[in-house]
């Protein structure tokens, strides 16, 4: 079997990772019929259907890989990047190769089977962005690693394939386009306006108003001017920082009920639609990397909830842009209870 | 109700076309429940439940807008840009917004309900690439418009949202940000090797051969280096132009019988799959847009189809990168016959 690894080419210039762990056979790619009766390997007590822990947060005098967690961090069984290896960058002619060496990892949020991430009480939303800080601090001492990037898939219109309520991490050898693109920018207008595109972001939303959803008094919750998808909603940090691993307990409770809010909104107005949740924080800054050096003023970690109602089609797929049937200010007054159905 | 639009935001710096032609209320946002047994529009017989045609192949002695047609272009009776209204492009604070001035037509490309492309001879999928080029002649007169694309969603995972055999066309205002890097990227290489992009892939292609699958007197048919999907295939043709409407009679016939071969082969394979089949073409070239005149040598019009196993997920959208589960190399075998499943 040919090992994982990165490919991209000159025209499109997009990095894609092959994962042939998750290989299967042309019959398999026909949409999986999902069993309800199958065992859920993230429940309480199934512990030895994952891969071992490697952090959780578990009460007193349990022990690693058995019952009595709270949150459970595991290696994922099916990975798109392996730990292992060499991280080698090479030329194939035209186009390039990296090794996909990386980590991917699976945030299980809570040892219900039946729950939501918004169903939890704020303190144990607020436990799932400790596990996240705390991997994001452990895989930044990894050298090979440029960037790591935290979501969710929440339902199968967002691309989920198990139903307990997990998010995932990946650790990559590189630093993906559509980040790239959202630094370079921000180094631009920094650069030009001496002011942060995140604080002129938020001056605007606060300014106007009318895509303002909810604030707190670590965060506020806007759905972006140019919002891609229906009722999509971003969340930033009053104290901008690059970096998500820079943040405070008390910056994680905060953060936990304002997403807490958003979800429960989201639910209320959509009827639990599916949804994902990116977390974007900087690149990893290494020593000799000038390139991202000057993140400290220019650049601001921040979360986007998208909910999905349409697959992408032609039209996202081929051009990059996309369609959207609600303008955000709408959508703003149906999340903040003005409007109603 | 607001006017449709484009905007764009300086940190995603995508353009998002808002249609509140196509808004619906929040609860509608659920997946819609899909009833068989609904009247096709698309069905000989039926041409009064759409917009007037504004293009058809026709038998003799028959009329626009009553049955005896081949393939027939209709306007999108929902569609994401309106024909009517000036063009006007303006900011909004830190934003971007241009009106959503643009045409967004269905190319139904036979009369009857129950077949596919593919199950045409190929002289009737030539007629339907004959609309396709009848089209973009038409519209690159309307000097309001910068680029013209033309693309079509089969099966629910690929977003079609009616299952009579139909293409889409839009022409836009604008010239997107995956086709502008398209562009860019093909430009520096010709400005760096003297030496057409799609030229050197070709080669590149041809010489490996691992990931060739057909082909004929005028297209090149191979699985992407770097390829997004799984089973994704390009179509190149050997004779390189920009403009997909420079196509002679006899290219289409040719593009038409490689095209047919493709969408066979992945039927073959795969059971029929969703896919997406995308038509890039260069961006309309204006009188005074030096910006795309040199695109004579440096780019070509080509084809992608893309089969759709899985949705898009929190590892797409967020970071712009894909994950594929088979390397083209594999994927060509089964798709050249030589491998089974």
């Amino acid at each position: 079997m040919p090992l994982p690894e990165f490919r991209r080419d000159p025209l499109h210039h997009v990095w894609v990772v092959f994962a042939p762990e998750r290989q299967r056979r042309p019959q398999d790619y026909a949409p999986a019929v999902r069993n309800a009766e199958t065992i859920d390997p993230f429940a309480e007590g199934n512990e030895r259907l994952t891969p071992p822990e490697v952090f959780a947060i578990r009460k007193e005098k349990t022990k690693a890989n058995e019952p009595g967690w709270n949150v459970r961090v595991v290696p994922n069984r099916y990975p798109a990047l392996r730990v292992e290896g060499q991280l080698e960058a090479s030329p194939v002619g035209l186009y390039d190769r990296i090794t996909a060496v990386g980590a991917h990892e699976v945030i299980i949020e809570m040892p219900d089977s039946n729950l939501a991430l918004e169903d939890l009480p704020v303190p144990r939303i607020a436990e799932v962005l400790t596990a996240y800080r705390e991997r994001f601090i452990d895989l930044d001492k990894d050298t090979r690693f440029q960037h790591i990037y935290i979501f969710k898939n929440v339902g199968p219109s967002a691309g989920a394939s198990l139903a307990h309520a997990h998010s995932q991490l990946v650790a990559l050898p590189l630093v993906p386009p559509a980040i790239e693109g959202k630094l370079l920018r921000a180094r631009a207008h920094y650069e030009t306006k001496q002011r942060s595109l995140f604080a002129d972001i938020l001056h605007t939303e606060r300014t106007d108003g009318a895509r303002l959803v909810a604030e707190n008094d670590a965060y506020h919750l806007f759905c972006p001017y140019a919002s891609r998808f229906p009722f999509e909603m971003a969340v930033f940090p009053k104290r901008h920082h690059p970096d998500f691993a820079s943040c405070a307990p008390n910056e994680l409770l905060y953060l936990a009920e304002v997403l807490k809010f958003a979800l429960l909104r989201l639910n209320a107005v959509l009827e639990k639609p599916g949804y994902n949740l990116l977390l974007h924080t900087a690149p990893l800054r290494r020593p000799n990397t000038e390139r991202y050096a000057s993140t400290r003023y220019d650049y601001s970690w921040h979360v986007e909830i998208v909910p999905r109602f349409n697959s992408f089609a032609g039209f996202e797929i081929g051009l990059g842009a996309y369609i959207n049937t609600i303008y955000p200010e709408e959508a703003a007054r149906f999340l903040r209870g003005e409007a109603h159905a």
